[in-house]
């Protein structure tokens, strides 16, 4: 069975997208003595300095696919908009990991939210706006408040709008391009939280620690482990996590993004959103656990065993966004900081250019 | 003063040699935002795969050192052996860190020795052996047992012959191929120790934890952290390899290999030799300090200053060599186990193929 190939030392994965999260791979499989091979369009990729090889095209261009996989033992992305067609092309050459179904439900917030329901873990209340027409309607069920956000292609804040007043519905959906759109009611929430979960080719799954996040301009800034929850909550995160995986027959890591609502509610845990990739909120694994996200999720797609999501560390991550780089140097001066910075040549506002992580002794 | 050049984040160090120690300083110089262009006459070099760039050329290609060194901020290298005119060549164009005094004293075991000894640090006793009609009369001094061991690049036992029995000495000089020689007196240790010391540019200094060593076959084997010896000793010991880098005015991180006599001796730890480099018995490190040797050398050569030496967890290093690589698989599944695998193509005896770290929490 196709699914089941494991991969050698010296074997190549091949990687779809030459950003931050590509390069950690990379370095991740390096350490294993495995290759890789990224494939992107963009000629600045930082991960193209690290991999064995890349290809610089189009992720449409069948060709370039073609050639591309042919050296490949398996292919994984570092991001969840890889178009449906160069997946399923990519998959019907060599192992793809995660799966296409991870990228349908995490490309449409719709399918995402009704996966999840049937899942059985929670969200909070959404409808399908598929127009003009349909938003008054929920919006008067949900309290004449809600976010509306487009079905595909949102992240970090951009498309979405929120609705907080009568007068916000007004040309909502012309802000969004009149995409097709999903209203979400607001959440008021106590804490953003998030778990990294990985899951191997024989359906071994485990999960880190939780994370606790805060955002600037929807830009998450910080991530603390452990976070400021009880253990039960702590615990029900994490298996509902891992339930997902499950029932994705997911193969990789994957960060799944959670509202915790103030204590009284019934269910305090509501997914926001998840992810098939590692996450911008497990780059904290990297120093506080044996095994980071990124060498879990190489070893995953390789089809080995998973390592051991143990946390020996506490520690808090920080972006470096835009010119909050410039603050290297001191960095380094921290004993209890790793500095760990991307090889991004151009600095510009909101572009994550590295992170720190902060680690003290288990308390 | 050209030695206090500072690099900035996207600056290149350049790395002569390109084994397993250039490639896992590629892989730290990555991390913190550096590229790295790896010097190496080797086809095969495993650092050529994870590096920014490469030349493939001999040491001594001055034209092509010359066009390495251009795009160089600094210039290290993984391996003591660098000739002296390679490295007074590049130390013209750029800074050369470790310098090379620390090359030139750890080239030639007499030298060294001389050196270790006006430094106040104690070696075994030894005695320059120029030529045949010199080694009767020293043997006779030291018990008519020694080490004949050649001035000049020996490495894992290579170079030597043990000198036990009458017998032994007809002849060694010649199996030696009647290179300049120096005989060390044999010395009954209890335990070999290591420590991996750092100095950055402005003569900041600090040492990790020492390890307690095993060889096979001359061959390093396993590096246990703690080692099994009093708390003064090991701070005496630390104390010894400041000293030493002190002396050498010392840039990066260097290797003191010591020998631990038994108790109710003066002088209870001799000085082997110093490796001026990352080393072997530094490799636990990397995952029981959150930075490891070959991010502090790393550190050093761009300028910048030292990260912590301190360790968070217990660790035994185990080197993988020629046919013990073959058991990744049972590695990958014990979850204390950190796998680290070198890229190399070809498996030999003998050969270094990687290593893996087994921790613990501190006891």
């Amino acid at each position: 069975m196709a699914q089941r190939v494991t991969l050698s030392p010296g074997d190549t994965i091949g990687i779809l997208g030459g950003g931050q999260l590509g390069r950690m791979l990379a370095l991740a499989a390096a350490g294993l003595g495995l290759r890789t091979h990224i494939f992107c369009p963009d000629p600045a990729s930082p991960a193209f300095e690290v991999a064995t090889s890349y290809t610089m095209a189009a992720y449409d261009d069948l060709v370039a696919l073609d050639r591309f996989v042919r050296h490949c033992g398996a292919v994984t992305y570092e991001f969840e908009n890889v178009p449906s067609e160069t997946a399923a092309h990519l998959a019907a050459a060599a192992p793809l990991r995660p799966g296409v179904r991870a990228l349908e439900v995490s490309q449409d917030r719709l399918l995402e939210k009704n996966f999840l329901t049937e899942t059985g873990v929670s969200v909070a209340p959404y409808a399908d706006i598929p127009g003009e027409q349909d938003l008054a309607g929920v919006l008067a069920r949900f309290g004449g408040q809600g976010v509306l956000k487009t079905r595909r292609f949102g992240y970090d804040g951009k498309g979405q709008v929120m609705i907080q007043q009568a007068g916000d519905a007004a040309g909502a959906l012309d802000r969004l391009g009149n995409a097709p759109a999903v209203l979400e009611r607001l959440i008021p929430f106590e804490r953003e939280v998030s778990v990294i979960v990985a899951r191997d080719i024989n359906g071994a799954c485990d999960a880190y620690d939780i994370a606790e996040n805060h955002h600037e301009n929807h830009i998450l800034a910080t991530s603390t482990v452990p976070a400021d929850v009880p253990d039960e909550i702590a615990a029900k995160a994490r298996a509902m996590a891992v339930r997902i995986a499950d029932a994705l027959d997911y193969v990789g890591v994957m960060g799944v993004e959670m509202f915790l609502l103030p204590d009284g509610q019934d269910d305090r845990l509501l997914v926001n959103e998840i992810a098939p990739r590692v996450h911008n909120s497990g780059h904290w694994t990297q120093d506080a656990c044996l095994c980071s996200q990124f060498e879990q999720h190489i070893r995953a797609v390789a089809g080995w065993p998973l390592g051991s999501c143990r946390r020996h560390l506490d520690v808090v991550m920080t972006n470096l966004i835009g010119a909050d780089v410039d603050g290297w140097a001191g960095i380094l001066s921290d004993p209890s900081a790793r500095l760990h910075l991307y090889g991004k040549a151009e600095t510009r506002p909101g572009r994550k250019m590295g992170h720190v992580n902060r680690v003290r002794p288990i308390r």
